[in-house]
């Protein structure tokens, strides 16, 4: 079966820029979690504060080129690992069909009244598997 | 003659939020930055940081509901004033059908070399003024 | 009586350099809500979002002269006006001895359950008029 | 010999918190940048963009608490790998005397205008290696 990416077009922002020139690396991980909605849509559906049961344990970016204002970016993000409670997001930056930066996100299945997690239910995890890598 | 606006459509993202569980205030600003990118382009076709000629004088931004994510927000961009060396940007900020910010920024025609100001050509007025509210 | 104010003092980011080598506008609204903390402090002395009881109306920025990162920036902080139920904040963010940007910022006394703006106490008044210019 | 290490204190930012009521994620490479301050004079004395010679490789930050706004926060940097052209550094954030988050960050010496990497001299080696933990 073909797996399925989730795909994010956006305009970087003359504000996102710094003083070299191009896009400050601060901002990745910015964008990163931007195109981590259709996931988030998928723990929440709602998309309500309230009802968030997602936290993040940790991530990383590496930067292979510099981004740059003017011209449009798309981030890929797919799932690269599924475990019981928790699920990795691996995601690409591109731009002029360059690899710009990439990073892991890992992120816990989480109950925020009695602070501690909650295992992935099978059908989460099947909508999970579609995007897996 | 129908007068044009520019729209731009984006999706709030969750960075954007604050502890009050609505879009932060400081965020508006750079919304409607990234929404006068069809202005830079008038003035600056390249978009390149080093063919830069326009300068910020000041903004006012007046708040009249809150904006919230999960939700699509439009910012639409008109010129309300248009001077010999400078002009005025009304920004509305919708969401929902609703406004929930509005601003006006003025801009100055810049040479940043010789650090002054510089007259809006004739060619430079007309295409504003298609935009003239 | 001698009127006091809030200075608050901070080292400008990297990140909040944009690609003309100097501060982004953007941050500047930033900066000065970060400097009214104090006044935050005055109205939830818990500064608990849970207790929260102001709300923006809208703010205005004027630039004078670019910031630069590298250089240590004041902001300072008066109260321009007392109503009933809002007030307005004066901010100045200095450089080097020199004048940056300013603006005014319009706050309201707000019940955000009841969604009314309430009236400022004789005691909260008297607070702010200690900082009034 | 006892090994130093670089503290940056800071305000949280009201701007900083996201709707989960504590500060974003995305805020702490943000801080973390802005705590690499003084290893950005050890490169570049000037503090000036057109002298800039460190590229950054990539980052991880790790989350072990959310951090809070109305406390103050105690960013600890140390060097952690010192390479022939490269370093790492790592970095803490302290709220409460507990550890909210902690990071790891590739910085590579760098040419601009040649676009390759440069030697570490011993000279900077030696400044690094203080904070060496």
């Amino acid at each position: 079966m073909l797996k399925q990416t989730f795909e994010m077009t956006l305009s970087p922002r003359f504000s996102e820029t710094d003083g070299m020139g191009h896009i400050s690396n601060t901002v990745i991980p910015i964008w990163f979690e931007a195109a981590r909605d259709p996931i988030f849509e998928i723990f929440v559906p709602s998309m309500k504060m309230a009802d968030w049961n997602l936290i993040l344990a940790g991530f990383n970016v590496t930067f292979s080129a510099p981004s740059f204002y003017g011209k449009s970016v798309t981030i890929i993000t797919n799932i690269s690992r599924i475990g019981s409670a928790s699920f990795e997001v691996y995601q690409r930056c591109m731009q002029d069909g360059k690899l710009t930066a990439e990073g892991r996100t890992t992120m816990v299945h989480y109950d925020y009244e009695n602070e501690s997690s909650m295992k992935l239910s099978e059908e989460i995890k099947e909508r999970l598997n579609d995007y897996h890598e």
